[in-house]
């Protein structure tokens, strides 16, 4: 496996690998790899010839009083995961080489930007927004992997990469969740013992929504209910948002007439969770 | 010459060419081309293998007082120069497929956009870094020239471009004047006899400018001044902003020390006229 630092040398590999008519997929992650990343890599690696994953602690989509400085950074662990994953190569650029001296473009998607997680973190889509063009013009990838446990990230790119005509396949990669459900994150690092334990409780508030959804219930508010009233009883979460949403759009729906996804944000102490669920209505029966 | 208009089969075009090894050059234009478009097409003909022009006008680059409507559409004369000048594809897409239901996203330069045309023009080169980043996405060309006569858009797409990592060589090309110095450009068939006239005025002002420097002037506000003294001369034009700026920031500079470029707009009745000029200081003398 390779260890390319440099932007321009990254994009010299892809280059001449395109030319020759391979495959290159791209996995971007800001390390700290767990099994949901190495699910990512499994799934780019049956779609491509070649196989880039990135990692890079992107500053720009942390906010002031975020956890930039503690996010965890194992590089050597990481480097390792991705060498037995068959990885080609670990793309590993420095903060000075992605925004140097002068740099000012921002990409931005209001609309989708607007709820949810940005509105809770004001600047963190469009910090995302503008690493992932930069990293797709870098890395030149024909296909790119991202994980749906981001949800809104992952409509975001999909949007992004259509309006931007990057020509870039997006696949979004379902949810690795530990034994007792709890969706894999990099952060679930900072958890206690004891909130640890709790924090499956977003994971079952998201399935008390879907099982009610599946009994019939229509009303958005109403699934909202049954899925704040499972987090209710955990007074140590504190709500963020719990929404009944378009999975295209993420607008949230009064009516479930058709797919939705559930999201959910919590927080416990001062670590903060986000979860979510495709569901799909109950099957009618066509005669 | 081909004529494509859907994205999709443009981006297909330029793929099938790079894996060949062929180099194309990319001269964005929004039509109604003038010899200035046909000194950009030969200097990018020098420059690439295969050569397209696009022919788009944008409509998130106008605003909305201004001429989008009004702006000449001359496309059977546009199609023959691109002929003529060997051009290998002109791609003509329409708005819809550029902007499809749904779109949302904006490429911003919030330092590059504060000032001069920004300021006049709120939304303008959003507009124009959002519509380059995609053309560049879907025509994948090595080099892409731009015209001088817009400067502050050629500061911008320079940026954009090493910010995006788009891979692109960005050749800005002198601009093409009219016999009496008036620079070319496809408003200037909005002109009354009287005003074509006139409007050269603001060539000379620059010119007035560059000749202060060059006799030695080093104070900002006095080339400044020497430049609205000659455009006060003629009352039909109003003067938008005369400024004696850094060509790589386009701050306004107090002190002279070393090359600049002088920015002027004005209006005559409802035109509105951009120009510059790139002045060295005078040579010092080396022992």
């Amino acid at each position: 496996m390779k260890i390319i630092r440099s932007p321009q040398a990254m994009t010299a590999w892809s280059e001449n690998l395109r030319r020759q008519g391979v495959t290159i997929g791209f996995v971007p992650t800001m390390g700290a790899l767990h099994d949901g990343h190495r699910e990512l890599i499994r799934a780019a690696r049956l779609r491509c010839d070649a196989l880039v994953v990135s990692i890079f602690v992107n500053p720009t989509q942390f906010g002031p009083q975020e956890d930039l400085a503690k996010y965890p950074r194992p590089i050597s662990r990481d480097r390792a995961l991705c060498r037995k994953e068959g990885v080609d190569v670990c793309f590993e650029p420095t903060a000075e080489a992605m925004y140097p001296n002068g740099f000012q473009t921002m990409v931005t998607l209001p609309t989708i930007a607007r709820r949810w997680e940005g509105e809770i973190r004001p600047h963190h889509f469009s910090g995302v927004a503008t690493v992932v063009t930069k990293l797709c013009g870098i890395v030149r990838p024909q296909v790119a992997l991202f994980g749906q446990k981001d949800f809104q990230q992952s409509v975001l790119v999909r949007q992004l990469v259509k309006d931007l005509n990057l020509s870039i396949e997006v696949v979004v990669h379902p949810t690795v969740r530990e034994a007792d459900g709890l969706a894999m994150s990099s952060r679930n690092v900072y958890l206690s013992q004891e909130d640890r334990k709790r924090a499956v409780t977003l994971y079952k508030s998201l399935r008390a929504g879907a099982e009610v959804i599946r009994r019939g219930v229509t009303d958005g508010k109403a699934v909202q209910s049954a899925m704040a009233y499972v987090l209710k009883k955990e007074p140590a979460m504190t709500i963020d948002y719990l929404a009944v949403c378009d999975p295209s759009t993420l607008e949230p729906l009064c009516d479930v007439t058709s797919r939705v996804v559930l999201l959910g944000a919590v927080r416990i102490g001062s670590v903060r969770l986000i979860d979510n669920l495709l569901v799909a209505l109950p099957r009618r029966s066509f005669k």
